[in-house]
Formats: structure tokens, sequence, C-alpha cells
């Protein structure tokens, strides 16, 4: 008994955290800032039938070089709805424009699939918390990045699921909600993110190279330009 | 002009539903409600790695009989987590008993999920309305069949997705809420509902043969029992 409770001393358990990770830049920051804070990280990204695989194969890079748990859960029929560019090949992914437009890589309720099944993976593993990457400042728009949304998803788990209901249920962390892409960079530069790893492009190749004019690549570009700090992404220009 | 004007209003457009078809009795009720109103109707249903497929093919044969599309989506990695009797092949499926406590039938944020999905599928389908046969009646205490949690995901799909934020959204509809199991049935029967094709059981067998002691059978025996009408359920003795 003695010997045990030594052990546990040392030991100690850690809390359970499930990580949304895309492989992008921002759920790259998540997941180092989550284990800087003590969890035990389980990693979800999704097979949804989008377009290019790059960012499944990032983070499985990712979740290997951090030695944490990764499933990737496949949910292709939701591709198969379309939609979306991001998915439906009859549709184009959009250049970056000045609008407050949600474009048309918008994928329907996405991230409220990704959330519910990371909501069912944390109440079977006992989780504390599920981080999600979002970001409401320099973004595409997306309703469901929005503090609005992540709230309102909190009162889902806490009224239907059993853990809520018995003691409130996971909780929902979006640490970069308020950040700008390049407070999310230094945070993460702050943790030893190395950002080669990730792949933010809409429609980078299955070599992880990007276009560098979509939304996302845009933002990503102009978060290092303005830290003046160098980006790793590998540029392309042959486009798919 | 004056032509297509004369088809517009021989064939007006219907509104369209969304229907989550489990192949059980109180899914296959909503069908019959929803289309009695009016619907165009598409129906879900999802192989989540549940034990039996006695409901998916209950869900096809219901569907292929009332005419409609229907979708069964693949997310069996769901069941691969675990974490319920009705999944999980260590955990074997209780009898009925009375008690207020979550059985271990319960499968973390099912409803969640399917209603997630289901909202993906009326974005892009353009539906007006989700329905969910869920009921808080005579249910197994699941915390996702509750008003409180059909109300809360309704907050979610107003503000995480294009269409919430730009017209309010697809409305769910539980028109079974405050049903009971007898109540349910007599709206069925007075809309012409045939209930020897669907399957309630939580442990069926692939015949579509029912246990008739699980709490899904016994609300279901009860309800036609209170009534005074005959189950067509077929039951078994050797169970699986």
């Amino acid at each position: 008994m003695k010997i045990n409770m030594q052990i546990n001393a040392t030991h100690p358990t850690k809390p359970k955290a499930v990580i949304l990770l895309s492989g992008g830049l921002d759920s790259l920051t998540c997941l180092a800032l989550a284990q800087s804070q003590g969890y035990e990280v389980f990693t979800l990204n999704f097979d949804y039938g989008q377009k290019h695989h790059a960012e499944l194969q990032a983070s499985q890079k990712i979740a290997a070089h951090y030695g944490v748990s990764h499933r990737i859960i496949n949910i292709q029929d939701l591709g198969q709805m379309g939609g979306s560019a991001l998915t439906d090949k009859k549709i184009s992914v959009q250049d970056h424009i000045n609008s407050s437009d949600i474009p048309n890589t918008y994928v329907p309720a996405r991230n409220l699939i990704f959330l519910s099944i990371a909501t069912a993976y944390a109440e079977v593993l006992g989780a504390e918390a599920i981080f999600i990457g979002v970001s409401s400042v320099d973004y595409s728009g997306y309703p469901d990045c929005r503090p609005e949304f992540i709230n309102a998803f909190s009162e889902v788990i806490k009224t239907g699921t059993k853990a809520g209901v018995e003691n409130h249920g996971t909780q929902i962390k979006a640490p970069l909600s308020y950040l700008s892409k390049a407070e999310t960079i230094a945070l993460g530069l702050s943790l030893g993110v190395d950002y080669s790893m990730s792949v933010s492009c809409y429609r980078a190749n299955d070599l992880g190279e990007a276009c560098g004019s979509c939304d996302s690549c845009t933002f990503r570009k102009n978060g290092f330009e303005s830290l003046r700090v160098l980006d790793p992404t590998r540029y392309v220009l042959n486009l798919i």
C-alpha cells in the first residue's frame, strides 16, 4: 500500500484532454498549450471527404512528434453531401478577398460535428477538456469559429450528456478565440512549436505545399510577417 | 411563363425535412407525421458500430415503404470508442428495471452526433426542419432525449451554421417530446402506420426479432397494452 502511494505521488494521474488536431497552425498551438498545462493529450482528426489529405498527414506527424494518442475518424459520407469548396469537386476554393461574406470553403456544421464526436470521446475517456483552435479575429468568417457558438455548444454538453448531467461534463476550451494570428504564433513559439509540421492551406498538395493565396494562407502569411518571423511553409505554383 | 406558373401551382415546391430514422417505433411515427404535414422527406440513419443491424434494415424497409430518400451514414469509428452496451461487446444490455439511473445502453453523445450530421445535411438540402423522435415520458432516461437538450441544440444551430446566422437555420422538431408511448402509437395509427416494419429492441437479432425484456421492449409493450392494440413485434427466446 505504501509503495502504491509513493508511485502515485511520483506519477500523479494527469487530467485528460481531447484536442481537435486538424494539422493546421492553430490546432498545433492548442496541442502544445494543453501539454504545457499538464494534460494527458488525446488528439482527434477527421477524414470527412476533404479534397486533400495534407492536413491528415500533418496531424499524424504532429501527434507522433509530441508522442500522443491520435485517432482519425472516418466520416467520409459528410463530404459526399457536398455543399463546400473543401469537399465538393464542382466548387473551386476562392482566393482571399476582403469581405464579410461567409466564403464557399465553409463546410456545413463541420465544427459542430467535430465537437460532437470529441464530446463522445471525452466522455468515454473521462476527459476534463476538449481543446479547439478556433479564433474569431483573423479568420474566414465561419460562424462555427465564434465564441457564441462555443458557448452554445457548452450548454449542449451540460444538458445532453451523462457526464454533463452528473458533473457538468467536459469543458470546451478555445484558448485562441480572441488572439490574432500573430499572437497565436507568438504563443506557439514561446512553447517551442515547430510550425513546419503544420499545413494551413485550403488547397495544399499531397506534399503539404501551400497555394499562398487562399484565406487560410493569407491569414498565416500576414501573421508571420507582422511578427517578422520566417514562415516555414513551403509554397507551390502548380495548384490542385 | 404562364405554363411554368401553372405547373408550379399544380406542384408547388414542398418544404424539405430531414428525419432521423433509426427504424424504431418513434422515428417511424415522426416520418409519417412529417409526410402528413406536407414535407418532402429525407431520412438519415447511422451505422455507428451498433451490435445489431436489425434497425438499419428496418429503416431501409420503412424508407422504401414511404418512397423517400434514405441515407445511412458510416461512423463505425464511434462504436470503436466503446462506452455503451449497444456498441461494446464487453458490456451486456441490461433488462429493464425501474430506476432513475442512466442505463448502460446510453451511447455517449449519440443524439448530439446524429443531430449535428443532420444539421449539415439539412443545410446542404436547404431543409426547413429536422425531426427527431425523442420522448421524455416513457424513455430510458438518456439525457439527450430531453427537451433541455433539444432547446440547447437549437441555439447551436442559430449561432454555429451559415443558415442559422443568415435566417435562423433549420428548426429541430421533437413532436413526441411530451407524448407517452401509448400516445405516440395512437398518433401513428391515426396516420396509418404499420408498426410491424419497426424494430425497437436493444438486442434484436438479424431477423428483427425482439427480446421482450430490455428497456425499449418494455416501454413498447406497455404502450401497446395500455391501448389494447396488438403489437406486431416478433419475439425470440434465443437472444444474441
